[in-house]
């Protein structure tokens, strides 16, 4: 197998703002050979995620930054070319972490075997996948939505809020998305069953989430902070739960925004409120897995949970798209597709 | 009884920044008869506490401001002098919500009998009152303490910081109390067992603090805000949970400090660290009385829990006693003594 050419985009430099083509640099070299226990894997689809920014930067997160020079971490789906784990065999589909490139050796024991028969391969890495547990297991264990209530989703169109989105509904809420622009927004409220969906970008956004949300907000997914936080903040009702799973609005961000420091105002609202503001990863959840999959997938069978994919086609692509990403370009789970089956 | 003479303290107008003394007025009437149902009190103590200031106040809260020319609002330990209700007799201690006021004619059923013999009458306004189950209920079900784990309390040697220090110790946890002086921090530390009590005058308190909490911070009862919470906020742990029980050092602000919006940066670590903020009011846990008594009981029998009153003489000197609560004066549960037995 030593004739095969990795292909490999590694971090070439941390990014000051939005990240730039001259922070990623496409590498090829030859393919090793797996060792006992490992799997030599051909990368199918890389998913492409917004977190991906903050492991990029040197700042204190959950996660350990990538080194400069190491290739970008990132989800993968693979197909299995050489095994040498009694798991697995050529021509598996299994659900990793490879990272951003075509082929790598993992051990057997990273990897998830994945059923193509039951659903596309390509949903491992969204609504069967990390984006969807993510959504399930922050909304049900932190936001805990009431019928009757409203939740707002932000993001509403992405692979997260969309799941979001759907299971609130499932659940008897009114749900009201917000989305950035009109063909989005129709999305949201056309396929995905929400109530309404307000387009970010219009200026009079708070004006409009008042009147959609006539007996305030129960509970506030949070996934991009910001002017859409700004305008949800003052509609909080009493005992409001915010799942608090992202913040791309500020992932580029090089300096916090000019005063005046609004967090004493933010701690009054927590305390009058009574809210329950709370952060989590979906590895947090991770023993709810089997659930996640037994729900979200019935759900899929019986249409109240639809999902929608943004395929790039070649890894060369993957910078760009993530950039665009950052900027909401994409309309559905983002993925990159490698190679081909 | 129209002999009698009642005398209250009303709201004269709404304080700008701290209260003072032409805010409140003392006006004397003749006090009526009860009613069927009703009972007339003679208030014997007074309780003061930090949420007053926002009764003060019309901004949205979770209760309606005091009006103005209004009896301000407080819970009281009273005399029974006449009653039209079957469950009291003249004589009979009871604890209620009589305001600043000398007598006051309330209905029976707002009232709660006190066992006089089982602890003095006083403690059903602190340790036993409103402040203890504050403490009691928002850490153990918002804080969650386990034992080992680093608890920092502020106001430590407050009627509600005392309590919550002092069960987080009988929960196995390293408690770090903050106090104002020397004199308080040696309280906290000799006769209330805490681990350690630093000053929050000095100026270095955050190297102080993170000495003193090597381990970092899991559970941060926050009833302070400001520079405390300023100090505590660096060393949160991953999964540190923040019951917001008050901020006392922001209730006479009259703006928001200065920039930058530190928003951001407080939802980033509630993001990447998984931080629990949440608020809450005694009353949110009210089921919890019971347990509450029993539990706090048997810890002052052992000798676990102690507690400390600071009592000023006289219906007239409240507005003074209160005004030094906000900044700090008192040394442990502020009572006004409005009557003797």
């Amino acid at each position: 197998m030593s004739n095969i050419i990795n292909r490999q985009i590694t971090l070439a430099s941390r990014p000051v703002g939005e990240p730039k083509d001259e922070n990623f640099k496409l590498v090829e070299s030859p393919v090793g050979k797996p060792a006992d226990g490992e799997v030599l894997l051909h990368t199918l689809y890389l998913s492409l995620d917004p977190y991906m920014r903050g492991r990029m930067s040197d700042a204190k997160s959950y996660a350990q930054p990538v080194p400069i020079g190491g290739v970008m971490e990132g989800g993968t789906v693979s197909e299995v070319i050489i095994s040498r784990h009694p798991d697995f065999m050529p021509g598996d589909f299994v659900a990793g972490y490879s990272g951003w490139q075509s082929y790598a050796i993992v051990k057997g024991s990273t990897l998830t075997k994945i059923d193509s028969a039951s659903a596309p391969i390509s949903t491992a890495l969204g609504v069967l996948g990390m984006p969807g547990m993510t959504a399930y297991t922050g909304l049900l264990n932190i936001g805990q939505p009431k019928s009757g209530e409203t939740v707002v989703v932000a993001a509403a169109s992405g692979a997260v809020g969309g799941i979001v989105g759907q299971i609130a509904k499932i659940k008897g809420c009114r749900v009201i998305g917000i989305a950035g622009g009109k063909h989005k927004c129709d999305y949201v409220v056309k396929e995905l069953g929400f109530d309404a969906c307000l387009d970010h970008k219009d200026k009079n956004l708070a004006e409009q989430l008042k009147s959609a949300c006539p007996k305030g907000i129960d509970v506030y997914f949070e996934n991009v902070g910001g002017a859409v936080f700004e305008a949800v903040f003052p509609l909080l009702n009493d005992f409001a739960r915010i799942p608090v799973c992202g913040l791309i609005s500020n992932y580029n961000d090089t300096a916090l925004p000019d005063g005046p420091n609004m967090v004493p105002l933010l701690m009054r609202a927590i305390l009058t409120k009574r809210l329950l503001f709370q952060g989590f990863i979906v590895s947090d959840f991770a023993s709810q897995r089997m659930d996640f999959i037994k729900d979200v997938s019935q759900w899929i069978r019986e249409g109240k949970v639809k999902y929608r994919e943004d395929i790039v086609d070649g890894l060369e692509n993957a910078p760009k798209a993530f950039q665009g990403l950052l900027r909401g370009e994409n309309f559905g789970k983002l993925l990159v597709r490698v190679g081909s089956k």
